[in-house]
């Protein structure tokens, strides 16, 4: 997503330029391409990919909605798996129509996971419940904090369903230092997602996060975490952001690892 | 704020034909107004205000932003002091320039409020910390969550410093529930306010408050926390709301009566 503008084969292409190896897909563009044919693709480029978003939306209250929401986690398990990535990130969704239940809705989506956590185990795809920054509760995302994310995640096996940590979305709160060892200590820190903390923040607030280093959030100390958690895996530098997508899209990438290797490697 | 189209004496009159008997008032239209003079108007029409909005700011690391800071609070007090309310409510301040340090932030914060917290107490005002969305974090308010509010406020008698507890920026909060009842045992709600959550966000998330009723919070389920937790004051509709603004005052005024019967009351 940090370079939508890029199609599937100009991605790959760019990444072995740069020696990037490991990358994470969305759903819309691998569809688009083809399921198969981006697997394939990726492979050739020598390109493994560290997750797939974003299942979830399991909110709905109307029994056709949650059925069609469940079907479509249930393909996007299998895309997953078709990717060769161990990781479905999941944002939740949020309140429904004229709802004003947080908890219900929270209680429906670990409902799903019941169903959803085992068919992604054994096809060998974790789930990853991403907590959403507090200001997307309403529309998008009523899992809020690490806290919640984990509350939910532990009432299954770590190899079903675990969290997404994303600085982007908990760097203001004090508690997820804690939280992000107890994920670890779990093994259940399934991705580490980096984006910056920059203002004022667009209308609908969804396309304003900031390139690495321009922003308010400390980098070093949010890695700095997760590796005293255990985590090993890969860091994932997701920005979705307008400016960024409106240039030249192997800039964004080159000019986006600089910025990891000088404020989080 | 909720009509701020409306002069303090359009105000005061407005609210006598509508029965309404308590206002909260901010310091800017009361030092254009002449704060004496805004005192006595509003003692003359029967209105009590219930606090004054805002102190804060108190994060800059700089020493003569950090006494011209000091310098406005004491102001401040003395402004609430004189219109006779005891609550002054206090935005804390956000991250200084080229900051990202959460923590040292907060800390200041404290700092102040131990040479604050006195000078308050012995005019008869209270300090009302108002956690803000976490939304606000980097540039307004390091305080996101009742939780850290009150970790700072505690630090200090609860007639020195308590907290605000306003549904926009707490509602999303599981945790913030439990944090009310923390709050109303140590006798530190020094301030409820409702202002309901409405999206797509406008930009720079300043102006976007709903109107009690056209949102995801349900006031009620609020309002029980804190008479639960033993808060018998006043509630406060706090609306930040171009589209408000636009209209008649009086008319807004009105509007949000009736939506606080319907709502809350």
């Amino acid at each position: 997503m940090t370079v939508k503008q890029l199609s599937l084969p100009e991605l790959a292409d760019a990444c072995r330029e740069l020696g990037v190896r490991n990358v994470g897909l969305w759903r819309e563009p691998v569809q688009r391409y083809g399921v198969e044919a981006a697997a394939k693709l990726m492979r050739d480029a020598g390109l493994t990919v560290t997750t797939l978003c974003r299942g979830g939306f399991l909110t709905a209250i109307d029994p056709v909605e949650r059925a069609e929401a469940l079907g479509d986690n249930h393909a996007a398990i299998d895309e997953a798996a078709t990717l060769g990535t161990d990781t479905l990130v999941l944002v939740s969704g949020g309140l429904p129509f004229d709802s004003r239940d947080l908890h219900g809705a929270r209680e429906r989506i670990a409902d799903a996971l019941a169903i959803l956590g085992p068919y992604a185990a054994e096809r060998g795809v974790r789930l990853a419940i991403e907590p959403l920054h507090p200001m997307y509760a309403s529309d998008r995302c009523v899992v809020s904090t690490l806290t919640q994310a984990l509350d939910i995640a532990e009432r299954f096996p770590a190899e079903q369903v675990g969290v997404t940590v994303d600085t982007y979305h908990i760097w203001w709160d004090d508690q997820a230092p804690r939280q992000i060892a107890r994920a670890g200590a779990a093994g259940r820190i399934h991705t580490f997602q980096l984006a910056d903390w920059t203002t004022p923040l667009p209308e609908g607030v969804l396309n304003g996060r900031g390139q690495i280093g321009d922003g308010a959030i400390d980098m070093r100390e949010w890695k700095g975490y997760v590796e005293a958690a255990g985590y090993t895996g890969p860091i994932e530098v997701e920005l979705f952001n307008e400016a960024l997508w409106a240039r030249d899209g192997r800039e964004v990438l080159a000019e986006t690892a600089e910025r990891f290797a000088e404020h989080a490697a």
